[in-house]
């Protein structure tokens, strides 16, 4: 029986500003990527997240990010290498802190925004965040994009790496995302979303935009849950992928 | 044989900015009180201190404070239960995931600033700290003001307290400290202040800005790095101790 | 004929965060308190809904803050008399530029949140905020509560002082708010709020909780625009005003 | 007679944490290029600096810069327009409010660190700055590195331009500075850096790294005032220029 992974970015509110929502997409996804104050989250609101994904099952990994709230992690930045390791530590453990006073503890590492599009292909970058990473724990999972170079490069530095797609997203015929730039490069219909990736997980394949057939094998699939059509896109995409026989499970033992 | 731990704030540089000399503190001291990021402390700061303080055999203490970077945590808050609960946390689990990067382990914890202040009397927020820590590890030890009744609070809740005396204030006859407004509230001589600490680790004394003999119990005394200064009487502070055949070691096992 | 200006919180979002209708509302209000980047309001959101208001003819005032964007400026702070100065001057400063360049002008000031409720009484803090207004262009005119120790300190400090009431919150016999932790302190039912706030504006009393009929006399009625809620009760605020033959418009010339 | 002016960094004191020794520059300057609290200084601590160029008649101009306070404004990073425009303006805006305040005016803008480093090559984000520092008023002054595309940009956008050497660097034969990464890019005998720009000022030359003669006209020299031997250089300089017959003054009307 095919069996995959749903996660989803949670617990990005902010002191007074909510985002997403969270309650109903932990009732969806099976792992969290749970933010960690850096690009967004204030520790109260982290805490009541993290608590809520351990009542329902939910499996919690540290999404960390660069340290720039106001553009919420989504701009370019060049940390040093000595600057970057030590906020990705610091982000993980402040993350299992709260996870532990919530029961819970952290499986897995998902860079966020900007920090995770340059380590895809960014190799100091990316040996900056393995090496944060594998000093507080190197046991820890990376959740990193099917396909890029980071994979490996993770692979080789010793961690174990799990490969994630984006439901929503369209591939180009050599398995890497059609940029947000270009038309067609977001799919927005809920049945077309839930077909698509019901037939990557059954049969490890997908059409890419130009109509060739391309193999992509994932262990975990990347919902949004930051409006009501994303939550609902989420649903759609749970329901279908059930109903075609597939198991939903944590990528985590 | 008399003996007793020195303790001191390290780990306050921010980004650019240094503070104090970390290096010639750890020389001095047995226990050092990191910061850990809201009154001060950046990441990669933070882990280099922490490095240095295990080569070094120097026990390791969360300097937990207010998110207020501007103020050094030296003004007034009042952030809700919640709000404190989990900044506590936080900052406790981002300092143990950088000790861990370290090889070292956080031991202790002690509020800085005006939350020490804050605690020492406000059984509020004092509940709030105390939960915050017990809810990460409940083995934590909690450094406080010898005398406050916060350390009755904390024993009662189920933690183990370390009283500290700070080595450079005058007290008054009730032990506490007199106010930093009152003239002669701080000892600068270093010779007057050697003197003082010894006969209070000898003989359990001090002598009261009033002129009573008053008892004080402590585990630990507080110096300071942030000047050439505080750097000289802390080490004036130390050889007095030996030769006075006290033992300095770290009150952590 | 009866006129009267209607004040609202404006500019409350933050980098990716959104908060609140502020187009809606600025076809509503007759002045905008725009936030200055301290509890909220990042420059480019600033900018852009200061051109909002400029097209609509809306006046606007510096809604100045503690520094404490996790904390929304909601949590009581002691910022020294120098700090308080400076941050007062340096949103006032920041709001101008931006107003500039939106072709606008700042025309008065309102404390927010916790700054604005301690200063309503603590002399200290007030003189700071006053000194800060004054020492920009002290021909600003500064919004405050109605009935507070402020209007005085402020007036016999040179500053002019405009007085306003909350649209729904109900008055003790003596003038003052009733808490927030008590029952009935916020009225909900948009006709109530609407013929009370007629009755205030165009008789100048409002019924106090107690049943007494006390005397309120303000420039200005404060409505929140945070929640769909609240902008209809704003909305229908507006319209029974006008409806009751209240002029609004602006209290600056 | 020749004249120049002397600019160096001030204000960049943060919070607790001191940074350069700002009085003793104020004796050694001309202008000073003023933190705006993105990259460093606090509101407090800029309004100091500000009332001390004034009593000692330094002109003042904004330095502006990213929104990167750990990182000093120093890593490079990637606002969006409409966020860099945004932030040009309240940092300019917020130290006019502060210079008003001091009795002062701000009379020119000199972006800091990557900031300045980019937009002298980077067409879109000089742009940005430009069109930020014209929107708030256009009769400001740029302050640039003499040789950059950006010098012509802001020219040709109607800015007035003042370009600036920089004391102890380096030249490449085309003008450039040599980068900091190669030997020699930075000067450090106070003697020679104060001959070499005696000349550049005097002949309007200076001797590349390579030997070449170049020409290089400036209005502006930078220094450092960050260590003590900073200082001192600063202070040779000046002598050397006075006693070489050089007027030092703003170049500011």
């Amino acid at each position: 029986m095919a069996c995959i992974d749903l996660n989803s970015d949670l617990g990005e509110s902010f002191g007074p500003w909510p985002m997403g929502d969270d309650v109903s997409m932990l009732s969806i996804v099976t792992s969290a990527n749970i933010a960690c104050g850096f690009h967004a989250g204030d520790p109260a609101g982290i805490l009541s997240v993290l608590r809520e994904a351990e009542k329902r099952g939910v499996s919690v990994g540290a999404h960390v990010g660069y340290r720039d709230l106001v553009g919420f992690g989504r701009r370019n930045m060049e940390p040093t290498s000595a600057e970057l390791i030590g906020d990705v530590i610091y982000q993980i453990g402040a993350l299992q802190g709260l996870a532990k006073a919530a029961g819970s503890t952290v499986r897995y590492v998902k860079p966020h925004g900007a920090l995770y599009n340059t380590i895809a292909h960014d190799a100091r970058q990316a040996a900056d965040v393995i090496e944060g990473i594998k000093s507080i724990d190197p046991s820890f999972i990376l959740m990193a994009l099917a396909g890029a170079p980071l994979v490996e490069q993770a692979r080789a530095a010793g961690l174990t790496v799990v490969c994630e797609a984006f439901a929503d997203r369209a591939y180009n015929a050599d398995g890497s995302l059609v940029s947000r730039r270009l038309p067609g490069s977001v799919i927005h219909d809920p049945q077309a979303i839930a077909e698509r990736m019901l037939r990557m997980v059954v049969e490890g394949r997908v059409t890419a935009i130009d109509g060739t057939e391309i193999m992509l094998e994932v262990q975990s699939i990347c919902v949004h849950g930051d409006t009501p059509a994303a939550v609902s896109i989420a649903r759609t995409l749970r329901e279908s992928l059930v109903k075609g026989g597939v198991e939903l499970k944590p990528f985590t033992p």
